[in-house]
């Protein structure tokens, strides 16, 4: 089984800047061998050892730039040396220390400096760079404009290949000033249930802040199998509750006896073998937007990032009911409910529930988890113990569990009974009764397309393009395929899919994909769509249109980006038009024409 | 568990004219009470007690007529009585005997009677009958018209309701002459490998013939929730063996091991509790026809119903495997392989194989089956042993079973290997690689309109319309919804859903459906719509298009079915029609007038 190394950097209380004023640990996380070993195309690791190793072959070699992707480095070009405010040399110096000669800048004057217009300005500790002209030869692409006005500290963490001395000289050359304020830490609202809420990366995307529920970046997505801790997007129907591990207990009981049995978290990580299981979250909600654009719908405004694969590791559901006296196989239950810690200021707790059939099939797959990416599960994420429930929809997979019940009747909460089920597009709110239709459990299958993101306006004159996206299908169904094509459909191609080998029918962790395609000569806008197909040959519906539902559940048709290669408009393209448009206006100008009789 | 009972009809040989010239002996199914107590809004019982009950009822009201489908009877009509060319009283000799003042006719006289303009004429044992001025009476609505031309015994030995003294009274009244000849064996060929294939029901719409692939009405399925054996669809891809039940063995084994055990058809019917299950077989190609319109595919041209439900008895491989000292839980295998007793004439067999986990999934219901819904296993269906795997497409539930292997590969036969997977649209005959994609094992969610057909000329100036069909998915899954439309997917219906009880994670057998919705007011031509979601929210593609295979399988799109309503074109239509055309005319005018530049 896959273990995780986490690398943790310390950070400066004053250096911290851009970074909503506040001070935050970060942490960048290593993928072992375990999990590179498999992959049938490249590995995904970004340990500092191995990036250090990459980044020299990449600077001398300017060939491995192009598979360079999944890196984020930085790299001394002549053009930035000549055009310098170096003040002093970056070897005598801590990086990102102040440099005394240079100008004083706010967090304001730098958060304006985002475009190239501008110039680019970004932070690094207490240093001040203009990275404007490095921008097109950053290994990492365009994801250094997530930075752009801020700092870079926090994504410098998460892809730990930045932290060595070459790649701080380079960053040194680029320096144009200091920062020196000291951000003021917010005055917290004692009346506020979202006071007490942990800090957030700087990367993720609220939908809603309170609760707090946000996406990473769509293109960070394909770099990390496990995605980083930090990264993981976030879903919370209430404030996050502030768990004391020294008391935390968790009960498991069959509704209606008498005797439950009452865990401490110690109990819980020494009593059982530890189990790991590498398996996405899913909001049913991800790709809501796309829905609301037909018709609107209630639901926090996803985009196609509310989804993240995690490596959980914690106690065998099968191991703790047995040790509380339950067979699963053969218990007089129809449900398992769980409930979390998370509760309203009525005191109305989150929760949820299985069909036991769904449990048994799972069976030794279900875990009762107290570890995310091999370090605690961060309090957004359930601290100290969440259920994860592999190819089931995230709303099921209570945070913060304090409670196990396996019971006749599923879990009476409103976010089983009134939410997050599916309906046809002519049921809306007038006319929906909740009770007709099961509670959503296993998903559909879904892909998207990370980069390029939707907008992107690629090389000039490009003839082909490198897509990366996801796939994934709910009941452990693997995918078999992904489908790509730059044409309409007219031509399709498959993406190679990128995953550690499991089971094709107990594949709960996502498949990563990538291709380089054609692009079609006759156009400079270029739709790029994908579809994915699962073990059962499970497809996506062509369009929004047939799956829209009033809570914008379940969204998972083809996914579409729209990309520009700029360059003059080819003329082949007008006089297929012409063609085209002369068969087609034809039968309607027959039909008009008869028109009135 | 539910049982089966067969009313098994002895047929006077002389008597099955129009019979393809053969004699044939025909089972009628009824389901007992076990199956039909749990369903939701009506029972699918067609037991003659049972039948001759709603007979008497139906009689008296004519306000049942509309809830008799499923039941096809006759009724005295006061038409038919005034234009009887009655000879003697029918209460004084045995239906279907020879009359002796009535004309005699020849099979070929009646098959010239299908329509009516020709007048329709019918068999039944010896006698022939005008139900011209019946059909549009016939409680089972145009079903009667599969017998048109030839003999209604087989069809009346499946809806026993019509064997009862009421019925053939009815029938005598419609009496017009006698066949006397008795139909001529067909000379059988010994250099013919299909010369010992077994008869079959004339209802079956045969794709081939050799080797035998055949459909039966897609208008009947909805009728039984389990398949009659007879209309069970045939897919055969080898000549039919003639197996000794006497001599028949099934060895079990692990692959390279020395031991195997063997057992003979009576040790596995009395050394093991036998289990049942109902689950639908499907053909990877039903409805390829749809296909074939975008463009070609090799296979059967199969329309949408290469699909069937049966309730298959038998041994638990689980408990075979056990017995056969073998551990399905820990065997260190991946594939478990099933051979077929059918092969060519250079000794290729049929096989196939699934892989370990999803053996390890179904477990316990995975049936090494020696019984079809209560009798012995036809020989078409794999006499004397099949298995079956619920949830998976019908090639692996490999017919004529004389070998379990487990193996550490999978089987090595065409069908498995270079057969029966899924490409997207680009791949074609000279590009395909079939070692790149698994084998197809679970199907995804599908569904279809049986009723009404395709073509149908509904009443004139009709305002709704039943329909009817089935739905089904993969894996276990069961259907959560059926959406139907008829206004090209402005409003969506949901159906009402028929089926017992069965764990909506553990649903093997179809889901038959019915609804009675709105016609649209602006048109005669109606386009109806169905698309079903399974229980992982699964759902169907909108078009052909983006699943089109070069071999024509998985075909699962929205069903359409065009129909008429007779009547005046109304008028609303022109003109909505005319402002879209202004409309969409609009767009093209303006682009073609740019042109030329």
């Amino acid at each position: 089984m896959a273990t995780i190394r986490i690398l943790q950097q310390g950070i400066r209380k004053s250096a911290v800047a851009g970074y909503r004023g506040r001070i935050h640990p970060i942490a960048g996380v290593a993928l072992n061998k375990d999990w590179n070993s498999s992959f049938a195309t490249r590995t995904f690791t970004t340990s500092s050892n191995n990036g250090q190793q990459r980044y020299h072959n990449w600077r001398e070699s300017a060939a491995l730039l192009g598979t360079a992707a999944g890196l984020v480095g930085l790299t001394l070009i002549a053009k930035s040396k000549n055009d310098s405010h170096l003040a002093a040399s970056s070897e005598e110096r801590e990086p990102g220390s102040i440099v005394p000669d240079l100008p004083t800048y706010t967090l304001s004057d730098v958060s304006k400096r985002k475009t190239k217009e501008t110039r680019i300005w970004m932070t690094y500790k207490n240093g001040v760079y203009d990275v404007t002209d490095f921008v097109s030869n950053h290994p990492g692409g365009s994801k250094i404009l997530l930075a752009a006005g801020g700092a870079m500290d926090p994504f410098w963490s998460m892809y730990a290949v930045h932290k060595n001395k070459e790649v701080f000289e380079m960053l040194e050359e680029l320096r144009i000033g200091n920062i020196t304020e000291v951000p003021e830490e917010e005055e917290r609202d004692a009346s506020n249930p979202y006071a007490n809420d942990p800090k957030r990366h700087p990367a993720l995307k609220p939908s809603s802040s309170t609760p707090f529920n946000a996406e990473p970046p769509l293109q960070l997505l394909p770099d990390n199998f496990l995605t980083p801790n930090d990264l993981f997007f976030v879903r919370n129907h209430l404030p996050v509750p502030d768990v004391d591990p020294k008391t935390y207990k968790l009960e498991v009981g069959i509704d209606g006896a008498s005797r439950t049995k009452s865990l401490n978290l110690s109990e819980l990580k020494n009593r059982f073998q530890k189990k790991s299981v590498a398996s996405i979250v899913q909001c049913a909600g991800n790709r809501r937007s796309e829905m609301v654009k037909i018709k609107p719908v209630k639901g926090l405004n996803w985009g196609a990032a509310a989804i993240s694969n995690a490596e959980w590791s914690g106690v065998c559901l099968d191991d703790l009911l047995k040790y509380s006296g339950i067979d699963i196989d053969y218990v007089d239950c129809d449900h398992i409910i769980f409930d979390g810690l998370d509760q309203d200021p009525t005191g109305s707790k989150y929760g949820a529930s299985i069909p036991i059939e769904l449990a048994r099939r799972l069976k030794r797959d279900i875990i009762i988890a107290y570890e995310m990416n091999g370090e605690d599960i961060p309090r957004d994420h359930g601290y100290p113990v969440r259920v994860i429930l592999p190819g089931i929809v995230g709303a099921r997979q209570v945070k913060w569990l304090h409670k196990i019940l396996l019971s006749k009747k599923e879990s009476d909460c409103h976010w089983q009974q009134k939410d997050y089920k599916g309906f046809h597009a002519s049921i809306d709110w007038h006319n929906v009764d909740f009770s007709t239709v099961p509670a959503i459990q296993e998903l559909p299958v879904n892909s998207a397309i990370c980069e390029p993101v939707n907008g992107t306006s690629l090389e000039e004159g490009a003839n082909e393009v490198t897509v990366k996206g996801y796939a994934w299908s709910g009941g452990g169904r693997g995918i078999v395929r992904v489908d790509v094509t730059t044409d309409g459909g007219k031509t399709w191609h498959s993406a190679e899919l990128k995953q550690p080998d499991q089971p094709l029918y107990k594949t709960y962790a996502w498949t990563l994909w990538e291709t380089t395609i054609p692009l079609p000569a006759d156009t400079r806008d270029v739709e790029i769509r994908c579809k994915a197909v699962d073990s059962s040959y499970n497809v996506q519906p062509d369009n929004v249109d047939g799956i829209w539902n009033l809570r914008g559940v379940l969204s998972n048709a083809w996914f579409k980006v729209d990309v520009k290669v700029p360059g003059e408009e080819p003329q082949a393209k007008k006089k297929s038009s012409w063609w085209v448009n002369i068969k087609a206006t034809h039968g309607i100008l027959a039909e008009f024409c008869e028109w009135p009789d």
